[in-house]
Parts: C-alpha cells; sequence; structure tokens
C-alpha cells in the first residue's frame, strides 16, 4: 500500500508526533510506502482563497468550489495544493494524526481539507457518499484528546465519539467516496504516565497491523435514496 | 447588548456577506452595539503555535491549553488573540457567519475558536458546559450551504443538521457556558434565484428580531453528572 499520513500538532516533541512516527516505522516495516505531510513543519497555509488559483474562471466573484473544478481542469491551482493532491491520488491509505482541538481537528488541518479534498475530483454533484471520488481508499483518524474514554458514549456526558466526530468521519471521509475505518484514539494524554504512554503507542502499532482486516463504518448508500436525494420508500 | 459578529469569507460580495451585512444594519437598528471581526479582511492568522505567546511557561515543550492559560494570566498573548478576547469578553450575543465547509467552519474560523477561545477565560477543568466561563452569553451559527433542506433531517440524507453540527454547538458553544440558540441556516445558497436570496435575507432579518424570546437548545447538564463525570444514577 502508499500511505500518506497527514500530520498537524505544533509541538514537534508532541505525544502526536510519536504516534506519528510510530505509524511510520509500523506501516515501512509492513513493507508499506509511506509519505509525511507535517503541516507544521510545511508551515502549510490553511486559508482557502482566491490566490489559490493562477488563473480564475470568474475574477470578480469567487465560488471556492467552482473555482477548484475549474482550476483542476486547467492546472492552475497554486502549487502547495498540487503537490497534496499527488499525495492523495498516490495514497490507498490516508491518516489524519492530530491532536482533538474543540472536538474536530486544529485550523491548519481543516484547512488542508478545505484547499485539498478539492471538487471535481473527489466529490461533485451526485458523486459522493458511495459515489465519491476518492472510492477505493481508506482514510483514519488517529488522534490524542485530553478527555477520558468514560466522557464519551451512549449515555455520557459527551456523547458518542463518532457523532461527536460526524463531520470528519461522514462529512468529510465518506463524503469523498473512501472506507472509513474505526479512529483510532489516544485518551487523556496530557495526564497519563510514561507507561500508559508506551501502552498507547503499543496499541496504535497494533491497531495499524490490524488495517487489512478491520471492517469500514457503515453509512447511508446513495441507492437508498431517489433522483432528489430523498429516502426511497 | 453587545454583539460581535465574526465572519469569515473569502469574497467581500457573498450572500454569506450580505448575511453579514443585513445581521449589522437590522442589529443596529434595534439599537444594540455591534462590532465585527471580518476575518479575511484582518488578515487573520489561523494557525495555533507557540509564537503566540510572547513569554513561555515551558519554552521548550509546547501543551498550547497550558501555554494559554499561563498567559491570559501573565498578560503575554499576541495582540491579534487579545484584541479578539477583549471583543469576546464585551459581547452578549456572538454570532458565527460562514459558508458550511466539510460540514464545519471553515479553518479561518476554526483558527479563530482554537486561538481565541482560550483556556483558563472560557473553560478549564469542571468550569464546561452549563458552568463554562462564558455563561451568560448567547452564540449563534449563522451560515450558508449548498445542500438543500430535505437533504437533512432523521430519515434524510445526511441525518439531522444539529448532530453534524454537534462539535460547533455543544462541542464549543456550549462547551464554554454560552446560551446555543437554534442556528440561521440559508439552504441551497449557490443555486437560488436573486428572489429567494432576498427572501433568506429578511428571514435572517426576522430571526434576528426574536433573539430575545428564543429558547436555547438543551444539552446535558453537570449536575447530571458525578465528581467522575459519570451519569449520576
Amino acid at each position: 500500500m502508499n500511505v500518506l499520513i497527514v500530520h498537524a500538532h505544533p509541538e514537534p516533541k508532541s505525544f502526536t508526533a510519536a504516534m506519528k512516527e510510530a505509524a511510520f516505522a509500523e506501516l515501512t516495516t509492513q513493507g508499506h510506502s509511506v509519505e509525511v505531510s507535517d503541516l507544521y513543519a510545511m508551515k502549510f497555509d490553511p486559508v482557502a482563497k482566491g490566490s489559490d488559483f493562477s488563473t480564475r474562471r470568474n475574477p470578480d466573484y469567487l465560488v471556492y468550489a467552482l473555482e477548484q473544478r475549474h482550476a483542476h481542469e486547467s492546472g492552475s491551482l497554486a502549487p502547495d495544493i498540487r503537490a497534496e493532491i499527488g499525495k492523495l491520488v498516490r495514497a490507498d491509505l490516508i491518516i489524519l494524526s492530530f491532536p482533538m482541538y474543540w472536538f474536530s481537528v486544529p485550523a491548519i488541518l481543516k484547512g488542508w481539507m478545505d484547499r485539498v479534498l478539492i471538487s471535481g475530483l473527489c466529490y461533485g454533484g451526485k458523486r459522493f457518499y458511495d459515489r465519491g471520488g476518492l472510492r477505493g481508499k481508506r482514510m483514519i483518524a488517529a488522534f490524542t484528546l485530553g478527555g477520558s474514554e468514560h466522557m464519551f458514549g451512549p449515555e455520557a456526558i459527551h456523547g458518542e465519539i463518532e457523532v461527536m466526530l460526524r463531520p470528519i468521519l461522514r462529512g468529510t471521509f465518506y463524503y469523498v467516496g473512501c472506507d472509513v475505518l474505526p479512529p483510532f484514539v489516544a485518551w487523556h494524554v496530557p495526564y497519563v504516565s510514561e507507561d500508559v504512554r508506551r501502552e498507547l503507542l503499543a496499541a496504535y502499532r497494533e491497531y495499524l497491523g490490524r488495517i487489512e482486516q478491520m471492517q469500514p463504518l457503515s453509512f447511508p448508500r446513495l441507492e437508498q435514496f431517489d433522483e432528489r436525494l430523498n429516502p426511497r420508500q
């Protein structure tokens, strides 16, 4: 497999960075080819804007998704976006590696989604969910958070983690057609001992060893909906 | 009331920008005092990083939330963050005004959340949800999207919009203690006629006129959980 790890943490010595290193080591040992986009190290620009396109379909009025589609066809996407799209297209497995900020990804990684997962290539019209443009690839969210595991679940204070992550797992990964594997969650990271951190890293490597056998999460399929995308009776 | 509108759209002539202008006009007419943070116009930097703090509690290892807390107490937060916190503290009502990107906010606005909603002032330890640091304020998400209303709902293809927005409505607005009013959603914006756009703007002004009477969304309260944040029996 070709693997792309998109990593976003401002501290190179962080536990999240150690997870990224562990993933690189484990997947390379398994014989996979691994590329890493370390967004902070790259000083990746997360802001979607008109200058992301060297020529514009409409220079007077920016509709970002339409310009993405046009620029992809005409080869006028900014070089940093083109480079990321190259890695994305090559990858069979994409891992987003991040600390949870506000029950979501840090802004620098949100901007990678906004700018790199372009209309046209990744989705468009009814090309989404199981008909999305990145069908055949797998995506994983692997993240750290301060909260404990008992704070998430059907009766727990923050509800189910998969629901809190719906915009990412279903609204992004599945939207573009990927098989979405269960997330890897490193709970309570700022408060745990070195021993527990070692156990978490070992659990992550073990998780990465099981990827080929994992069942993707289950989401609605377009065939359950009619031409107007209303539920079929 | 003091109102803060945090606006994030890359096109100044966009419908989302027209919504921001309509909100300014309506709320000013009602006698409220309105400040606007137009993040694109301000070239707001959305990336959380060590240089957000002029002095560091720990210069060798960045734990972003701990440095936020320290820097707030010691007055060493970056000037752009301090300016936004000033507006936030003055505001009785905060409106986030944005186009939905990937079922969430654009990266530039996610970065406003990451950098401005600081640990210590807004939350910390068990100061979250109904005990959050911004108790007494109200927050609103007002956004545009390409999808139609029938694509959201319990049986609809994308599920309920409030569930898709959970990280924002519950995980952010309510987390910091705000009363969360029902979002204002401008559906299908790129595809509708000028007449429908005018109707949407009128509906938004009407919505803003009802704010004082609106019931906030209902979320779990900390008293329902014990000291370890497990549900009380």
